[in-house]
């Protein structure tokens, strides 16, 4: 494909899927942070380029089936679920609202408004925003696989490709502290993302003990330790990450469901659906206790809360919603899919240009800019396109330049937390004006669009919130009062909402059960239903949602659940590698070194010349022999040849690089001592 | 194993797993509704024991699928779901609420509570009583698998066990006939376990536009044939069954999930979701216009609803539930498994007691006898044990020899419809007093224990539900008042409800949704969750779930989720039969015509000589070219075998088992223009 030099020119849009050079796989390597040379794939995926989730029975692992003896049974069936995520979120909550509150505090700048002292007022907030951003991409920069959401790497992960780095401590230390930082720092970011990915690096590093990052951290529990078993911790630790952040665990339990595709099973679904409802109910003993005092109980949903949706009791004539708006509804989902389709395409188009033109440590200067712009855009914004109304005056609302009894409707959307900003368009009364949500939703869009994909831990389920209940107030603000029909706007902004966020991420299952959570309205299930599913084959018809764009761009080999037609006939002769790399029962040594040393695989087809050789070949596990006599010479061990290929890249200028080669050094292969455990472990797992 | 004939006794208690005889297997086929020596075995599993749930890649299906236009792949994706489902709720409902309204309406009973006619008035309740169960039993007489809740049957087929006439649109107008006599009779059971059997048939049916039992419905719509597709069809159903009863379309589809085990993607998850979404908001859309007419209004939620659960505004130390709580729902739980596995151990005796013992006829008199022993006890026990209580009064309470401004506790319970006094359990603010739920759980615990396994469509969800209840608000009545603790009424019947319920079940996942979906209330998940998981491993502990229990009394081989332990290290060879049935390429008529009068198999290996006659046989399709040749014979076809069979046993004296034989004759085998067809439908399909 010829590379799409002009930005929003026709060719990113449209839904071709793009034949994968070589070339262009290496220079995708460049989003993972990484700038350097073909070499390079291997170290990407050093694995064989997957995750071991199938379960082989063979003669050896019956042989470690014998050897278990109840107590690891007991530990392998009584997986049970992270619960320090709930702190997690706690302190990113905690610090988040801290941070936003010294920052929005009414002395800073309202009491300015008074004093005309406002370009001070600005130059404050802009230095306040920029350390805060800055914070948050030299975490990045520490561990570049902590940018963005998250979501399209845990979804990858769940598919069976491993891709390094990304269920370490440090990431997650980095992402943590990261998407802090970016959310106080006034990006048009949200915290769900990062919460999810969190939540699946606890998953999949606490029930080891152990960590790579620091070496110190090491007990002596040897359980839990195959990919197999990883992937469940990891499923259920983002299910947690969904059910902290929305207070939604069936919604969570769902969204590992039809995100980690490739594999499910009944107890999985119930152990997952309990790490949830766990997480979501720790979490809220802890806020109830620490926010409002009262310990003990449970009032308080999770960190995203869309408030109580209901008619004022004396109002009989009030409906939440009625058959006609269905109607609405489903155009409202056509116009949220388009939208939908528009945000990818542009942000596809960002990402591809950042890959190919802006160096890794570039991108925090390309952070620091969207700050600046973010942060002059709504203020100006606020003080210069605001309208005064004074319906209905709360504690979040901002007043702005506005007399007594009046608010500024425009600082009311864009200085306060997102979250605030969000109730307010679904539970406000006083009506903002129409030019007001049209203005906010085009500011909004382009910057949230351009700030998805920047390097700072940043989630996008808040910002399409957002920006779709600005929608949908719009609609309803129309309808109301130049129609004159009785609906009730907070239904609109909802609807809005789902209708914008399904046309971006395209989900269907977890997004509804989780908007009905959120909102805690059963009935609200079939509208929410209806507009996603709209909004999903809108935008379907253009090109793939977020998650799935960035994976593609990452070069990730992810399997779809749903086959394409073609696909009904083939069979596995049409798609296997014709050229097999295999070995002979009595391959030489010197060949099984080359043949490490030249491909990247995991495991070789022993061939034998007829069937009663192989059979004796069984029998004797001559080949089992043979590398443990192998091991004890020490001449070939893979952590070995790892080794030696990482100290032949160590003159490679990249830094990233060398990072990487230290860290393959100092995880996989501490030399003599620790190869022979190595390749007793492989052989184990074989 | 000995027959069991002490009912009470140890043995039927304990865990044990019971080897079974083929005596044992044809005994149990008196379950069926059926009376027969061992060549009924063919009939229970005509078509090899199973459905043909695997997708089977061959050179004729790829024939097959290259033929397909795109129309019809269109039809395959677009598998919609069974909309008609909520008008038969609808109907049932509305039924069930017209004849309580008759036989529970004031002037019926109360009037005569004046004059002192009671007698009188005993009599008019039995006749009502007894003429109802008498339809029901005579319904389910007519078509025996019509009986009890039919969710057994449903996992079964899901399991891909095939049981005749599980699926059959006489079986659909029994039960949904059935279930409203059975219910408007008084017997102490619940509509929704036949709501869900209905929606399966419904699904199973409808797409196919034909039906066997009246052969002049018949369209021309050739799609949804295979068995992997009714599969599909009968998942939404049951999923949009328990959507219509419960107003849970999220606790449908998780209970299509949990209970149909043994397949699942992700595409099929999104579909049945829709239909359980459709289902409920269809049902919610007639049921405001028709109950209150609010036509385009979708207020109420499914068929049975738990109220809102709320503290009143003006008490500030009101909580649902705290933390503390937290302790006495596991205790709840606890008690709630013991019971339930008591109850499932009583049920299973006077099941194989009634297996045994009662002839398939005669049971339509045990259901008389049910009948009037409930009635008796429940007009007795009002009017002799109920107590006269007047904190508040509205439109359900009973007063019932009571002076004004009071009323009659047990009456309240007993002469309301059963979802009536669940809300009166769980809203009720007057305390019923202790002795009066003491007495009323005893009774309604021993009736319907006795009354699930007797021939009438009968739910079980329902009475569990209201005896639980009792217990929960006693546990809460105890708690407040002999303990002075600040607790919610309300919350400790519903947590009552779901131990009892979990314990007699054993469901988790899908039942801890349906009941937060039931209350609206999210905020309950903790507490439910973790009451249902005490419940099962309390009630695992002594033996398994209801459902489980009746299908292991049928003998229907289910495949459980986990396997045991032992399992993994067995391979196909262990466990595969070593006498296989098969054919030569060129095996003689006369052979194949004994091996089909000899097996019931669906399909047979063909076996060649050495590999090169093997594909010149593939080549050529020889068999099929000579199956074909046979046909026009017209010596050899299954269906023309299938009739013979059936007139050799013409003779035999059972009217069932004619029955059955001449459904098989009438659906199978119209003998030479119909053969044809068929065995081009067998060939098309392997």
């Amino acid at each position: 494909m010829a590379p799409c030099r002009n930005c929003f020119c026709c060719q990113c849009c449209c839904r071709e899927e793009e034949p994968r050079t070589p070339e262009e796989l290496v220079r995708t390597a460049g989003l993972w942070g990484l700038n350097a040379g073909p070499e390079l794939l291997r170290f990407l995926f050093p694995d064989g380029r997957s995750l071991d989730y199938d379960r082989c029975i063979n003669e050896p692992y019956v042989e470690v089936l014998d050897g278990l003896d109840n107590k690891v049974r007991k530990a392998e069936q009584g997986k049970t679920c992270p619960l320090c995520l709930p702190q997690v979120g706690l302190f990113v909550d905690f610090f988040v609202h801290l941070f936003t509150k010294i920052k929005f505090s009414p002395a800073a700048i309202e009491r300015c408004t008074d004093k005309g002292c406002l370009s001070l007022s600005l130059l404050e907030l802009l230095t306040f925003n920029l350390v805060f951003v800055f914070i948050a991409s030299v975490l990045v920069l520490i561990e570049p696989v902590a940018s963005g959401s998250g979501i399209p790497e845990i979804k990858s992960y769940l598919n069976g490709v491993k891709i390094p780095g990304i269920v370490r401590l440090r990431t997650f230390l980095c992402k943590a502290g990261g998407v802090l930082f970016s959310v106080a720092g006034g990006l048009f970011v949200g915290k769900e993302g990062p919460m999810i990915h969190s939540g699946a690096i606890v998953g999949a590093g606490l029930p080891q003990f152990q960590s790579i990052t620091f070496k110190r951290i090491k007990f002596d529990f040897p359980y839990f330790r195959s990919d197999r078993d990883k992937r469940d911790f990891v499923s259920a630790g983002a299910a947690a990450g969904v059910a902290a952040a929305f207070g939604a665990p069936i919604g969570g339990t769902l969204f590992s469901l039809e995100e980690g595709s490739s594999f499910w099973n009944q107890a999985l679904t119930w152990k997952v659906l309990f790490c949830s409802m766990s997480a979501t109910f720790t979490l809220n003993f802890f806020r109830s206790g620490i926010n409002f005092n009262k310990w003990g109980s449970f009032q308080l949903p999770g960190l995203l809360n869309f408030g109580e949706f209901k008619c004022s009791d004396g109002d009989k004539r009030c409906h939440l919603w009625t058959a006609v708006d269905l109607g609405f509804f489903v155009l409202m989902g056509v116009v949220g899919g388009l939208l939908g389709a528009l945000f990818n395409c542009m942000n596809k188009c960002l990402a591809k240009y950042r890959m190919r033109h802006i160096h890794p440590k570039a991108r925090v200067l390309e952070s620091l800019l969207v700050a600046m712009v973010t942060t002059v855009v709504i203020f100006s914004a606020s003080v210069l396109l605001g309208e005064c109304r004074g319906d209905d005056i709360n504690s979040t609302i901002r007043q702005f330049f506005c007399s007594n009894q009046t608010y500024n409707d425009m600082a009311t959307l864009f200085f306060n937390p997102q979250e605030a900003a969000i109730h307010q368009l679904f539970h406000q009364d006083g009506t903002f004006s129409p030019a007001t949500l049209s203005i906010f939703f085009l500011l909004y869009f382009l910057l949230a669009c351009w700030t998805y994909g920047v390097s700072v831990p940043s989630g996008l389920f808040v910002p399409s919130l957002l920006c779709g209940a600005a929608f949908g107030r719009l609609v309803a603000n129309i309808l109301k009062v130049k129609l004159g029909l009785q609906i009730y706007s907070g239904t609109f902004a909802l609807i809005g909402a789902a209708a914008f966020l399904g046309g971006v991420v395209r989900m269907t299952i977890s997004l509804t059960v989780i908007l009905i959570e959120s909102t805690n309205e059963i009935t609200y299930g079939l509208p929410i239903m209806i507009t996603l599913m709209v909004a999903k084959w809108t935008g379907d018809f253009f090109n793939k949602g977020i998650y799935d764009i960035h994976i593609q761009l990452k070069g990730v080999p992810l399997l779809e659940w749903e086959t394409e037609v073609e696909m009904d006939k083939l069979t596995a002769s049409d798609i296997m590698e014709p050229n097999l790399t295999f070995v002979y029962p009595h391959t030489r040594v010197q060949s099984l070194v080359s043949i490490l040393r030249t491909t990247v695989y995991h495991a070789f087809p022993v061939v034998t010349e007829n069937r009663q050789n192989e059979q004796d070949f069984m029998k004797g596990n001559i080949l089992i022999s043979n590398n443990i006599r192998f091991k004890k010479t020490n001449i070939v061990s893979r952590a070995a040849e790892q080794r030696r290929r990482c100290q032949s890249m160590k003159s490679y200028p990249s830094s990233e690089l060398r990072n990487i080669c230290d860290e393959q050094n100092a995880a996989g292969a501490e030399p003599a001592e620790e190869g022979e455990d190595l390749l007793q472990q492989m052989l184990e797992r074989r």
